[in-house]
Formats: C-alpha cells, sequence, structure tokens
C-alpha cells in the first residue's frame, strides 16, 4: 500500500516551497500524492496561481473555501476557524496516512488541529525557526501538534528538539525552494510584461539595472500597515530606478497595503514603477537573481537570495530572529533608512552563494523520508 | 482601568478549576471578570451546570454554541473550528485584556487561537504537564500560543522553561481545586440522591462503604472507548458495593461509554450502582474523600485526591506521565486487574495528604499576578 | 449520460419517506443515485440509521456533520447554517444534476439553500401542505426555492401552484412512504424486543393489545415540551395497557421531552411502557398496523394510519391543518383528554383504508419524472 | 418597552434603502433601533461605507463578518451558512422584537432564517417583486418566512398576497429611495473627484455632458460576467463621453467584472471614465439626476429613475419583470445595442416624474406600522 502524502496549498507561496517535494511524492514508488488547494491559491484577486500548478501536471484532488472577508485579525481568526471546519471534511474523504503542515501562516495552524485531532500523523516543514509576529507563535504551536518535523537549518533543529520533540523524528533538509534554483537558468530569459501583465509604467528591465519590492503586512502592526508601505513607497519613488512591485499576501493588514499602494499610484502616477499580481517562482528567482537589489520583508530575502547571493533590504520586524547571510541589511520603517540601504546595497553588487538554507535536495529527502518513516500518533515530551 | 480577564468555561471540570480564581478576580480591585460559557456547561444533558454557576453569584458575559453532535474526531475538529468563529466575535465584544486558557480540551485551543490570533495576550492554567492522549499535544500547543503561564508544580515549570517559554512569565501557583477544599468541611453532610437525583439503584452511602467512579473516554482510543468501560463496569459489578457513578464528559468516545452504561444497566440492573451526571465539586470533594476507593482516569485522582489521601485506582493511559503521589495505584484496561486493586486500596484506606499539587492559594496568587504582570503580545522563543 | 439525482437524507423519518424513490432512482437506467447523510441519521443517540441504510444496500456517497448541540431556536439555526458551510462542499464534490429536498424540517431549507445557490435545480418532496408551526414557513420558503414540485394530495397541488409555481413543474404522486406498505405482509411477524432492544419495561405485545405512541417537540413551543410531555406521560400510565414509545425527533425541544421521559421512568418505573430508538419502516408500519391505538404527534397518524386504518389520537399543534381521514381524533395537550380519545378509539377498533395520500406507487413516478423532466434554473413567479 | 427593531446592513445599497426607515424608528416614541452591519459595508475595497453611516449618527450595535471570499455560487452559499451562524449569536445579544429583511440578496435570506428559526416575527422589504436570477427565489423564500410585508407598489403587494400570506399584513408603503430624494436639492452642488477620488480619467462633468455606469453581475450567469461587462465597455468607449463608473456590488461574478474592468484599462487607458468605488445616495442621486443617461443593470435605474425621470439603458436580465416607467429602453449584452440605445436616450434627455415607486413618505408608514401591528410568530397560509 502506498503513503498517501496530503499537501495542503492555501497561498502562492506555499507552491513554490512544496513543489520539489510534491514532484518528488508523485514520482516516488510508495507515496501518493493528495494535493488539496483553498484560500488565496484559488483567487482570481490572487493571480489564481491553480491554474500554474495544474498547468504544472499536479492533480487537485480537493478545494477548499476559507478565508472570510475583511484582512483582520477577527476575521483572520474566523478563516481559521472555517478552514478546520472544512479541512476536517476534507481529510475524511481523502483519509491520509500524513498530512503535511507548513511554515507558520495563520491557515497553517488550522491544517495541524483538523489533522491531529483527527488522529492523522502531521509532518512540519520548516519548524524551529524565529520570525517575529504571531506567525512565531503559529510556527511552534504546529510544531507541538506534528509529528514529523522537516528543518531547513541545524539551528532549527535544535530549537524544535528543545522544544521537547523526539531528535528521531527532526530532519535537516534545507530549504525546498532551493531545490528549484538549483539546476534553474537563472538568466533573465523572458518578457516579464508579457507574461505577466501587471499594471503600472512599462518600464526597461535589464540585468542589474532594476530593483524588486516584495513588502508584506506584519500581523501584530496590521494597523500601521497603511503607513509602513508608504515610507516604502517614498523611498522607491526617490531612487526612481525600474522598479518591479509585487502586490502583498493576504493577511491582517493587506487592505490597507493595497489601498496605501493604490492611493500612491493615483497621486505620484510613477512612470518607473510596474505592479504584478504573482510570479511563476522559477520566474521570481530569475528575476531577484538578476536585480540590482530586493527590497521589503518577504523571506526569499533571507532563503533564495542567500544562495543567489542577492544583495536585500529587509524592513521591519517581519523577518527578525531568521538566521541570514551577508547579503542582507536590515533596516527600520523609515524612507531615509530604506533609501541608504539600497544605494549601499547597489553599490556593493552580488554576494557570493551561501548554503545556509540547503543545498537543493530537500524535496527527494522529504520524500524518501515520508515513504519509509515510523509514526506513532501518540506524541509525548522528551522530558 | 480595571484590567479585564475573560474566563470560558466550556465543561464542567472546568468550574472546579477556575472557582477560586473567578472569585479572586471578581473581587480584586483592579481586575474585572469577564465570564463565557459555552459547550458542555450549557446543556442539558451534562446538567447544565451554568445554572449552579450563576446560584454561586457569577454573573454570565456571554454564552457559545459549538459542539457538533456525533462524538467523534472529525466532530471534535469541527467543533474547535467552530468554536473559533464563535469565539472571536466574543472577544470582539468583549474586548478583554487578557483571555484565560484552560489545560487542555479540545476546545481550550480554540480559546488560544482566537485569543493569540486578535492580539488579545492569553493566560493559560496547567501547562507544563504529561497526560499521553491527543490532550497533550493541545497543552503544549497553547503553551506556544501563551503569554503568561500558570502551572501547578515545579517540573511543570521547568517544562514550560523548557519548551522555550520567557522564565518571567511563568508561575508556580498550584492547582486551584486545592482552593476548594481547603477551607472545606470535608465530612458527607448532605444526602446525594436528595440533591442530585441521579439514575439507578437506591443505595445507603456511609463514611467508606462505597465507591466513586468516573472514567472518561481517552480520545486517541475512542473507538475502545465502549470495550474499555465495560472491563471497569464488570469490576465493579463483581465487587458489589455501593457505587457513585459519574457519566463521561463530552468528547470522541462518549458515546460508546454512554451506549455500554446503557446496555449494561438494562441487562444486569445492578442493585449497587446509582449514576450522577454532574456534582458541584465541593460535594464531589466531600464524596471522593469519605469513599473507600475512587476507580477511573479522572485527573481528580492524580490532583486532589492527593491533597486529600483518597486511594485511587487509575485505569488505563488518560494520566500517564502525570506526577502522582503513593496514593494512586495504576492498572490497565483489564476487569481482574482493577478489581484487585480496588480491593487493596479498601484494605490500604487513606493516605497521609501530599501538596504536590498546591496549598490552597492558587486564585489568589494568580488574581494578583493577572491584575499587575508585565504583557508584551510579541512572543519570541528564549533560545 | 445518466441524471446523477442527490438525496440527502438527515434524520430517520427521511429514509422511510425516500427509501422506494431510491430505490426506483437506482434501478432506473437513465439515473445515478448520490446517497448523502448526515445529522441524527449518523448519530449513536438515534440509533445511527445508516446502518439499516447500508444493510439494505445502498452505498454512501459523503456523510456530513452540521448538527450543533441545544436543542434551541438559536442551535437550529446555527445547525442551519453550518449544513449550508457543509452541503455546499459536498454539491461541489457530487456535482448532482438534481438535488432532492424533503419536507420541511430545518436542515431541509439548508439544502434548497445551498444547491439553488449553486445553480443546482432543486425538487421539493411533500411541498403545498398544511402544518402550524416553523416548519409551515420552511415547507413554503423551500417552495419557491425549488424547480420541480411532487406532492402527496390534488389539494397540495393547488397550493403550491397557487403560490406561484409553474403548473407544469408540480406533480401529484402520493406519499412515498405509502409505497412501502403496498407490497408489505402486515403481521406482526418479529419480536420487537429481540430486535430492537430498548430499554424499560418487558411487556406482552400481540394484535391490538398495545399502543404506540411517538411525540415530537413543536419547534415554536419548544419551552412547554417538557410540560406537554408530562400529560401524556401520564395518560399513558393510567391507561395501563402495553405500550411501545419512541424516543423524540432531535429538534428544539427534544432535551426537554428526553428529559420528562426520562425522569418519569425513574419515578413510575412504569411496568408496561418500553422505549425505542428507531424501527425499520416496514417493522413501524406493521407495529402500527396492529396497534390498538396510535398517540403522540408523528405525521404517520395522519398519512400512513389512513391508508392502514389504524386508529389515531393527535395531540396538539404539529399537524394542524394537515388534510386527515376519519380514523384521527384530534386533543389538545390534556392528559384528560388524551385518555378519554384513547379509550374511544380502541373501543372502535380499526377504520377502512383510505388512499388521500396515495397508491403506492409514488416512488415510480418520481424516478421517471426526474429521468426526464425539462428543467430550467432560472424560476419565474406565475403571476 | 419599546420595540426593538433590528436592520442588517450588509451592502451598501441597503443603507440607502434603509437610511429613511432608521431615522424614523430612532426617532419614534415607540421603537428602538438596534442597527447591526456586516458583510460589505464593513470592507475597504467597498469603500467601508459604515463610516458614512455612523458619521450620519447612527450607533452600530453589532457588526458581523461572514463573507466568504471567491465570488462563486459555492462561496455565495457558504457565505450565508455562515452569516445564519453569525447572526443568530447577533439576535440572541440583541433579542429583538422584529427583525427586517431587506429585498432579495443571497444573505438577506440568512437574516430572514436566523430570526425566524428563532421565533423572531421577520419584516421584509420589498417583496412580491419581479427581477429573474437567484434573487427572484430568494425574495419569495424571504416573503414565506416573514410575517410582515413592506412592499413598493400595488402590484406587488397582490403577488404577495397570491403567495398566501396574510393580506392584514401587507402593507404598500412606496420605495423607501424615494424619501431621500423627495426633498434634496438635486443640483450638482459638489465635485465629485474631490469628495470621492476614485481612480482614472480626470474628466469634465456638467449637467447633461456625462453617462453614469453601474453593471452588476447577475448570479445566474456569473461565468459571463466577464465578457458581458467587455460589451459595455467597448460601447462607452465608442461613445467617448464623459464616464463615471461604479465598481460592482460583491457577488457571484464580481471579480470576473473586476479583472474585466482592470484589463481594460490597463489596455486602453479610456481618457473619458472615472471609477468609483461609493456614493453617498444623495450624492448619486444628484450625479443620476444630472446625467445624460443612466447606463447598467442596477434597480435605481427603474425606481429612484422613475421618479427622477432619468433616461435609462438597461442592459440583460438582471432587472427583468420588474415594473418600469416609460424612461428605460432595454437591451442585450450587445455592444451595438447598447450604443444606439444611449444615442437614442441622450437624443430624448429627461422624462416627466413617475410616482410608480412611492411618494416618498416610506420610512414614516414603516416606522409606524412597526410601533403598532399585531405579531404572530405562527404563520399560516391562507389557503
Amino acid at each position: 500500500m502506498k503513503r498517501k502524502i496530503c499537501i495542503v496549498l492555501t497561498v502562492r507561496g506555499n507552491y513554490a516551497k512544496m513543489k520539489s517535494i510534491m514532484r518528488e511524492i508523485k514520482n516516488h514508488s510508495n507515496c501518493e500524492l493528495q494535493l488539496v488547494v483553498g484560500g488565496a491559491v484559488i483567487l482570481h484577486k490572487f493571480g489564481n496561481p491553480v491554474n500554474i500548478i495544474e498547468a504544472d501536471g499536479f492533480e487537485i484532488s480537493e478545494m477548499v473555501h476559507f478565508l472570510v472577508e475583511g484582512g483582520k485579525p477577527i476575521t483572520m481568526a474566523k478563516s481559521t476557524g472555517l478552514a478546520v471546519v472544512e479541512l476536517s471534511t476534507v481529510f475524511e474523504n481523502l483519509r491520509p496516512d500524513i498530512v503535511m503542515a507548513i511554515a507558520d501562516r495563520f491557515e497553517a495552524l488550522a491544517v495541524a488541529v483538523a489533522a491531529s485531532y483527527m488522529n492523522i500523523p502531521v509532518a512540519h516543514l520548516e519548524g524551529g525557526e524565529l520570525s517575529g509576529s504571531i506567525d512565531e507563535s503559529i510556527r511552534h504551536a504546529i510544531t507541538k501538534l506534528s509529528h514529523i518535523h522537516f528543518v531547513a537549518t541545524q539551528k532549527s533543529k535544535e530549537r524544535v528538539i528543545k522544544m521537547g520533540e523526539d531528535p528521531q523524528n527532526v530532519y535537516v533538509v534545507g530549504s525546498p525552494t532551493i531545490d528549484l534554483i538549483r539546476d534553474l537558468n537563472l538568466d533573465l530569459d523572458f518578457d516579464v510584461f508579457e507574461k505577466y501583465g501587471g499594471v503600472g509604467a512599462f518600464i526597461s528591465v535589464t540585468k542589474n539595472n532594476y530593483i524588486v519590492v516584495s513588502q508584506h503586512p506584519v500581523t501584530t502592526e496590521y494597523e500601521q500597515a497603511g503607513e509602513q508601505i508608504q515610507e516604502t513607497l517614498h523611498a522607491i519613488n526617490d531612487i526612481n530606478m525600474p522598479t518591479l512591485w509585487l502586490w502583498p499576501n493576504m493577511d491582517a493588514g493587506t487592505d490597507e497595503i493595497s489601498k496605501g499602494i493604490r492611493k500612491f499610484r493615483e497621486k505620484y502616477q510613477p512612470s518607473h514603477i510596474h505592479f504584478f499580481k504573482n510570479f511563476a517562482f522559477e520566474d521570481y528567482a530569475k528575476l531577484i537573481n538578476n536585480a540590482a537589489v530586493l527590497v521589503g520583508n518577504t523571506s526569499s530575502g533571507i532563503r533564495e537570495s542567500a544562495y543567489l547571493g542577492v544583495p536585500v533590504v529587509n524592513i521591519g520586524t517581519r523577518q527578525n530572529y531568521r538566521e541570514r547571510g551577508e547579503n542582507v541589511i536590515d533596516v527600520g520603517y523609515n524612507k531615509d533608512e530604506i533609501k541608504e540601504a539600497i544605494k549601499k546595497q547597489i553599490a556593493h553588487g552580488k554576494y557570493s552563494s551561501n548554503h545556509l538554507y540547503g543545498d537543493g535536495h530537500a524535496g527527494e529527502k522529504i520524500a524518501e523520508i515520508l515513504s519509509t518513516c515510523k509514526i506513532s500518533v501518540q506524541k509525548r515530551l522528551m522530558y
């Protein structure tokens, strides 16, 4: 009997994280992939990433709708509750042997709750990291509900074990997004405007002449999200280089950021910024690999950029405490600080590659472990 | 401004745990009590404990209905999801400064999720304990979502700190149920049949001549719950002493236990067993204090019985790994083992009092700490 | 392509109503049966009727859990809301061509809402009847959401058309439970205690020497449900004939009735009453066919009893305004009225058969119509 | 005791409908207004209309979050289910004497279900109308759950009575939006760009020189919503007059329309169209009163425009069967038809006022009736 491994994707970033894992599970002789998509992955306004996933040859097992509109803490809570209600039905229908919970988003906890309450073993990806914000609490709570732990770094492993998990169930596999980058031709070999449309100015984009911006709301500071984005917008406006700007993830504070960006656009009509909803991860990797600098608070500035050596300006608290390479300059929500750091990074240029977050074989390792590992539903604190 | 402390009671056992805390918060000059009741606390079939609570002078702020019928893992998950949906509205209405999450039941996690996602600090009671079953995972997951920790024992404190919580926020206060017992006249000074009705044989109950049974389903073994209860029923039937039997908590497996008991009653019509839905905690303390032996898997066999020196036969895995006094004999789900242990305990009689789970001042300590402690919503793993 | 007909059973009475329809759909060359079970049909405490359904050879497509515990109007509303949430997922998974909504229970409206909102045609069984209570409103609201109407009587057809439905879509088919009775040997050819267990006194049951009682809560009078049942209990106690008593349906007021019955049993320990959770419809038909009198407020007293000529004492408002045969005596919630009517009916004995509710071919007619009828999702008031 | 009248606003158009009613209830000596807001009324992306409501002096009693993201039939159903779950809590907290259900949106049925199931009388506004789409079914289903009916026209009254409602409970009051228009100075006395911002071209707007467009998705045709809006966009582009364009309501199909508009804007960058999220109703009335023509499928083209004599081009099926004045030209989803009709209406100019939908005193009449009418929770079909 093949082991049925259920993966739940709820936000576009999940797909890049899981793609190599999904591929390896699908191709593994002792595993069967069950793919559930929901949340932002099936919403137009986030670019309907499910289309890309299906185009890549993955079959969807079930769709779940659980996002309650509002983008506020109360709706984040309600969405999570509704996700547990919906996912329990999905797990009843699919009867997986293992469910994977990804990282630290609010709905990832819903995945872990529904599965563990139904006595289905949970495998958690990217436990043991530090970040700040409510994600920090969610990530560790998922660890305590999970039975198997796939962590990115040795330090993360140590933290997961310190939290009382059985060392036999904690595996350092690196960050699976590095898998996607490893064999990729990282040249700018496509026309981003033709392929992705987007809105805003029509700009020229060539190696090292442009900036990429990706800034998400910090859920514990969601009321400041609107002001925070203004600092970045004005900094980028002053720098006045061609800029590719990604819309934020859905989260408490998303509406404030979206509104802030829209108002800014209407008022300043910036002639050097183009906005995008979504990129295939591979294209995103090419774009940041060839950018003069990556600005914002995306985790890709910490992980993939370490591997690629991309100069990064990391803004605010969202990536606090995450292990980082020498390619990152940290700044506050302050236009001048941001500007200065951008200039410094442009002047520095590319850094050398750092394998802090893996060597590009995470997917293979994970599929192999999932196909063979011993699993006990009953957990026990190891002290 | 008084601090608004919100307590959510969802099962009859919660009330005994929280009563001294509620009283101290209500009477504290810098605190305001917000009392939310829901789940089994407002159900007829569990004796509608809310009536006792109101009779004791506590005012109900809001009621929440979230229990999805079924008593299976999937409905336990759905109930938890619905509880998050409902409690987020409650917290939006009440705007508490601190929410208390109690111990380790499935809906306790819903309390912690709803509050922490809404940036409301969570104070957790009874973290750091070991127990087995899904409760074990739930308890530690709540710890990771909580900001203040009130633990019963020094060992629990050490575990909570090892899990990465800030030692400054972990307080050993003992078990608050001991507070209720401390000043109580523990004689059998009431007629249990007159006061509580119940169903079954009319038996004579005097000091040391009777047994108390309280056995709940173990959620990870819920499919065996029906068989497990048979062993206990037959053991008690063979012993043939007057027995006061408490119906189980609602949980995955409750229906199996209830059905098992009902069938047994119909078939054997035991002339020495009387069944009860609910006792006020104080009356329950008197009943176990004067019992020849307490049988089952209730946590009161571990905690209150240690303080009272009650001889206990603890069945199965539900209290695994919980620190216990010398008053407890552990047995498996086996009629003969159970019978033998009961006889041994009856022969031994009362044990001396053990303060392992507190000295009876937990409520005061907790109210005082809640009224003054510094709180930061942002958590951080302490390593 | 076969038409996929989805039937949702949520309470034990649904199965008897739908059994001949389900059988005919299953056997029809142009139809495929999709069977969804949920609510009380999958609960232990209502006898888990799903087991009977599967034993009869029907395959379950999906299970839905939506009943929120409480038995109060607010939980009836919440259960309905949750049913819409759950059923929309089921319909998305099954993609039926037609969904059947049954009669007038609170969750039947959830079936009609979920399907009609998802542009799936709804076929309604038993529209156009009058009954009183919230069922009255629910039934007609379902009519307004439905596209095809299968009614029991000519008068019901007239009412549905008056409400503005297209006469082309209204079909008089009779009551499908009559189908089950038509070819049945209606003798008392089984031992009800051996087959169904139940609880209570062990009594002798032979043709015409016993009473059957079936009394459900009236949702608009749910607060009186406890008192109402007392009148019936005392009347039956006084009559002192062997009595087979059926537990009530789940509904606002169920807990009050259950509690009333339990208390009565404890107090009076009646030696001539035996209580049952559930009968296969066929056995139930045999039991009422041979009873001296059927007492309560079940619709079977109005429909099947007309066909069978069973003497009926109908209590209270639940069957108000429903067309009835000469076999029914209506009484209030009053012990003396009930007693007197019971005596009168016992004295009268069997009535002659009345085809007011059909001739026993409803299932065939419905399956044939569903397999061929033209369906437009867009409705229009016909005036 | 004042009667507590609960009004639930879930979409911006609700406020204009209810404003005069809310004002009259608030000022009535025997009524107390309970105002619940939710859905699109509290969402940024629909302009957060709650701010306008509070600025007008109305106090919010409770907020409800129930919209599940997706804009598809399945999420419309789920949103409705979640609305019932949420509103039942609201009604439990507020304990209204009467709840008002407005017109025919999907969540209006949730209001009627939650209230009627909880035995709270429902007053329905705008029953008895004909429209096409699922709204048609929803409206009549609400009628069957409602106890008091406030209809706009004599014909609507006849239909409601034909559906079996008690004539004593059906009141012709006209359309309450006419109340708001009656005493208004209808000149263009404000700068729409300054007051409302919006996005798009900066255009000159003077009496009769501009077009207003408002086109919503038709839920039964939601998959065509994207194509349908293209026809209108191209027609308006060809006409090339200054145009004020309103974003659509949230509904199945909204995302398609929004996407269609955004793509069109990016591709054609039309220099004569400006897009708006929301207007205060009074300003909207001024804008259509001075427009050369109103284009789309908004009900204001049928009701308010009749009173104001605004030339209207009504597109598609959304307003089918609604009584209309001579000021309306109906066309299909066809660029050329739309263009021709726009030209014809511009050539014709203003029509004379038609009181088909009321005389401007609806609010007073409704408040007076609600304060005094006899109410029975038990309904009965009147034939």
